[in-house]
C-alpha cells in the first residue's frame, strides 16, 4: 500500500471486506431477521478496526487470511456497540452509516438481539484466529475487557450520565471517558496483530501507544466532524453534540487547538512505530488519514 | 450432597454463591451504576447453571475452585439474558427474582449496558477457568455459539416473533425454540465440567444428553409454574403466557401430560448418566428437583 489517500481507502475497503466475509461465513446463510440485522449493522462501516488488526499482523509477516477472524471479531463488537448506542433509550439516533439505524429498519427488540448476537459472534470468531491457543486466549481476555464495564460499556455509561449531569465534563473527564468508549477497542485492534504473532513486549507496547494516541485523535476528529461535517458524507446526524450542550474536545479546546491536538497525537502515534522502520508506513499513513477523513 | 431437597438447596446456594463471588471479584469494587446493576442482576438467581458446571466438574474430580469461573460465566450470560429479555421492547417484565427488573430499578439504558457488560464479563471469566488452554477455547467457542444467533438469541427472537404470528406455534416449533432459548446454555453448563476435565467424548455426550433433556424438562416445568405458580414464590409475574394467548407446553399438551413429559425427560436425563455410577447421584437428584421446584 502506497502513501496516497486513495490507496489507503482501497486497503481499508479490502480489509473491511475480508472481515465482513468472515462474518458472513460465520452466519452461514441464515435468513432470519436477527441475522439480517447483524449483516446490515456490519455493512458500510469504514472498517478502521479491521484494518488495524490486519495491517498490524502484516507488520510481523502474518497474512491477512490468518488475522481476518480477529479483524471480523472487532468489527462485530464495534457494530454491536453502534446498534445498541443508537437505541431510543441510549443516544436515540435514527441514522447510521447513511442508512436507518437497526431499530428503525426493524424494531427495538431486533436491535437489542442483533447487538447481543454480534457480541457473542465476536468471541466465536476469535476462536478461529490462526495462532497458538495461548495467543487466542490473550485476544479473548483483552477483547472482553476492552468491551466491558472497564472499557467501552463503561465509557458509554459515563457519556450517558454526563448528559444529565449539572456540570459539563472537564477535558480530563472526556479524555478518560473516550479512552473507554472508543479507545479501548482501537487499542485492542492495534495490538491484536502483535498478539497473534506472539511479538516481544516492546513491540506490543509500541503498538499500544500507537493505538492510544490514534484512538484519542480519532475521537477528536469525530468531534470536529460533528461541528464541521456534512451528514451526507458522515452518514449520521451532525451538530448533535452542540445541540445537546454536550462538552466535546471542540467545545473545550476550540476548533483550531482541537485540530492541533489531534495532529500532535498522530505524530506521537507515528513516532511510536519508528522501531518498525519502513514496515510501519502503512499504519502511519492510516493515522494521518484518520484525522483528515470526511466521514 | 445427599438426596433430600434441603441438601440440594444448600448445594445450589453454595455453588451459586461461589459463582457470584467470582463475579464480584471480577468487578473489583467498582461502584458505578452499571456495575451495581450487574451485581443486582446476578443476585438472587437459583444458580442452576452454576451448579451444573461445578457438579459436572466434580464428576471428574475437578474441585469447585477450578470450575467456579466457568460457573460464574454462565450465570453472567444467564443474568444478562434476563435483563435484556425484561426490557419494554422485549418481554416487558417489571418483576424479576422478586425485585424490580433492572430497567425499572435503574433505567433502560443502564439495563442495556449492564446486560452488554455481563456478556463481555462472561468471556473474561472463562479465561480464568483453571484448565488447559485448548479446553478454555472449547468453553469460549461453545458459550459464544450457545449464547448467539444459533442458540439463546435465536430462540428469544423466535419467541418474540411468535407473539405477532397469525398461528400459534406447534409442539415441534416450541421444542426447537426452547432448545435455543434456554436449552443451549443449560447444555453448555452440563458439559462444561467434562470439557474442563478434557473427558473422553462418550462422557461429554452423556452429559450433553442429560443437559438436553434437563433443559427441556426445565422449560416444561416453567410453563407449568406460569399456570400454577405463585408470584410470591416465583419472583416474577405468572399467568402471562395464557394472558398473551401464547402457545406453551401446557397449552399444547395439557397440564398432566406436560407433567408426564417432564418426568419422562428427567428419567432419560438420569439414565444418560448411568455410566458414571454413584458419582452422578447429585446431578440426577438435581434433575428431579428441577421439575418439583416452586420457583
Amino acid at each position: 500500500m502506497a502513501d496516497g489517500p486513495a490507496d489507503h481507502r482501497a486497503a481499508l475497503a479490502l480489509d473491511a471486506e475480508l472481515a465482513r466475509a468472515c462474518i458472513e461465513s460465520a452466519l452461514n446463510g441464515q435468513t432470519d431477521p436477527v441475522a439480517d440485522a447483524m449483516r446490515y449493522a456490519v455493512a458500510g462501516g469504514k472498517g478502521l478496526r479491521a484494518v488495524l488488526v490486519m495491517e498490524g499482523a502484516l507488520l510481523f509477516g502474518i497474512d491477512r487470511a490468518l488475522s481476518a477472524p480477529a479483524a471480523a471479531a472487532i468489527e462485530a463488537v464495534h457494530a454491536y456497540s453502534l446498534v445498541h448506542d443508537d437505541l431510543p433509550s441510549m443516544d436515540d439516533d435514527d441514522l447510521r452509516r447513511g442508512k436507518p439505524a437497526v431499530h428503525r429498519e426493524w424494531d427495538e427488540a431486533t436491535a437489542v438481539l442483533a447487538g447481543d448476537a454480534l457480541q457473542a459472534l465476536a468471541f466465536e470468531l476469535l476462536c478461529d484466529t490462526v495462532c497458538p491457543d495461548a495467543a487466542r486466549l490473550v485476544l479473548v481476555r483483552g477483547l472482553a475487557r476492552a468491551a466491558g464495564v472497564d472499557g467501552m460499556v463503561g465509557g458509554q455509561a459515563q457519556d450517558i450520565a454526563a448528559e444529565s449531569a449539572a456540570m459539563p465534563l472537564t477535558l480530563d473527564e472526556i479524555t478518560r471517558l473516550q479512552a473507554g468508549k472508543t479507545g479501548a477497542l482501537i487499542c485492542w485492534a492495534a495490538t491484536a496483530g502483535a498478539v497473534i504473532a506472539q511479538a516481544p513486549p516492546s513491540r506490543v507496547r509500541a503498538l499500544q501507544t500507537y493505538g492510544e494516541c490514534l484512538g484519542l485523535a480519532f475521537q477528536i476528529a469525530d468531534d470536529i466532524l460533528d461541528v464541521e461535517g456534512d451528514a451526507a458524507l458522515t452518514g449520521k446526524a451532525v451538530g448533535k453534540d452542540a445541540a445537546a450542550g454536550k462538552a466535546t474536545f471542540v467545545s473545550l479546546l476550540g476548533l483550531d487547538p482541537a485540530r492541533a491536538r489531534a495532529a500532535h497525537l498522530v505524530d506521537t502515534a507515528c513516532d511510536a512505530l519508528s522501531l518498525f522502520g519502513e514496515e510501519a508506513c502503512t499504519l502511519q499513513a492510516l493515522a494521518r488519514f484518520v484525522i483528515s477523513r470526511q466521514n
